[in-house]
């Protein structure tokens, strides 16, 4: 039988889907768990229940807490961690090249994409930071971004949301795994590895 | 030098509440930490930011992840736990009750005040409950309920909950050390713990 899966859903604005990107190969190459990096547009989400920008901005002392909590939790992983401005970053742009990259580079491209944004104060909303991030993947630059364009992308990432929201997705990041059992938030990874490497175990 | 201390705030009304209640003692032996039970009304403060139920009612999709969650939750800690209905209860008289009920057996009213709530699914803004929660104590269940009906403690309540809101606390439970440290959820207790015992080292 194949590896258990998780989808790991995130958004390249979220703050905590940053560590959760950089936690995530070392913690399922332990469980023998595959992960698949699924980039979606959590501001679309939040559109559909009314919010117009991220509710850390919306309720303020929650914003608070979580710039704090954010920069303690990278602390302690030794990830150097910097304050996105403004905030959130728009993804779009993002997103669409990590669907266009194709799956065999995607988790490496958002890795460093999520670190040019939280460890080194870039805008991911410039194509010139998303370029070089491709082009240190050594893949093409120009043709990843023109391939970024394409209706088929924008079409895939359309889809790739209304999924989420499907899956009951409301927050990132949000672990899935096989069976349909939905973890929220970087502090569920673990526990979400847990659960597929269980259920994948029990259908055996 | 006494012990570190963490300022444990909860609304009894809270689901995640339940499993801090239930896992703080252990956890906090364990570390050396003192811990003060602080009740207070997350309503209240739910109301301040434009909100008239639990963001769990206002949100359905966080919401039904949350009772999956506690439920999963709940079930790795071998706790029982059934839904309590209405949803939230009416945290009032519990809140009440365990600040007239004085320090000492606040810890054990407030597991036992959760335990009729979460674990048997009574009501716990009914005085009956409450009265047998204080009896099983062996505590005067008559003496304590009037005691909570006072001006004294309803101020004592309005002022922790005041409290509460200036520590910039917005959810619970929260978890707050002497140096003003604030972490949110049942998930940031051993963080919490963690943080007022290294606190307490570097300070001596």
């Amino acid at each position: 039988m194949s590896a258990p899966v998780v989808d790991f859903w995130f958004d390249f604005a979220s703050t905590y889907s940053y560590p959760s990107a950089m936690r995530i190969r070392a913690l399922a190459d332990a469980a023998g768990v595959q992960v698949r990096f699924r980039p979606f547009l959590l501001g679309v989400i939040f559109k559909a229940q009314g919010w117009d920008t991220s509710p850390f901005n919306l309720y303020p002392a929650k914003g608070r807490n979580m710039w704090r909590d954010v920069e303690r939790l990278c602390a302690d992983l030794s990830l150097p961690f910097v304050r996105p401005e403004p905030f959130p970053q728009n993804s779009l742009l993002a997103a669409r090249t990590a669907l266009a990259i194709g799956e065999t580079e995607r988790a490496d491209f958002s890795r460093a994409m999520f670190r040019a944004e939280f460890a080194e104060g870039r805008r991911i909303d410039d194509p010139a930071v998303v370029g070089s991030v491709v082009a240190s993947l050594k893949a093409d630059a120009a043709a990843t971004l023109a391939a970024a364009q394409t209706n088929e992308v924008k079409d895939k990432l359309r889809a790739e949301t209304v999924q989420a929201q499907q899956l009951g997705i409301f927050g990132a990041p949000s672990f899935v795994t096989a069976d349909g059992e939905l973890f929220w938030g970087n502090d569920r990874l673990e526990r979400a590895l847990a659960w597929a490497k269980r259920t994948a175990a029990s259908l055996r």
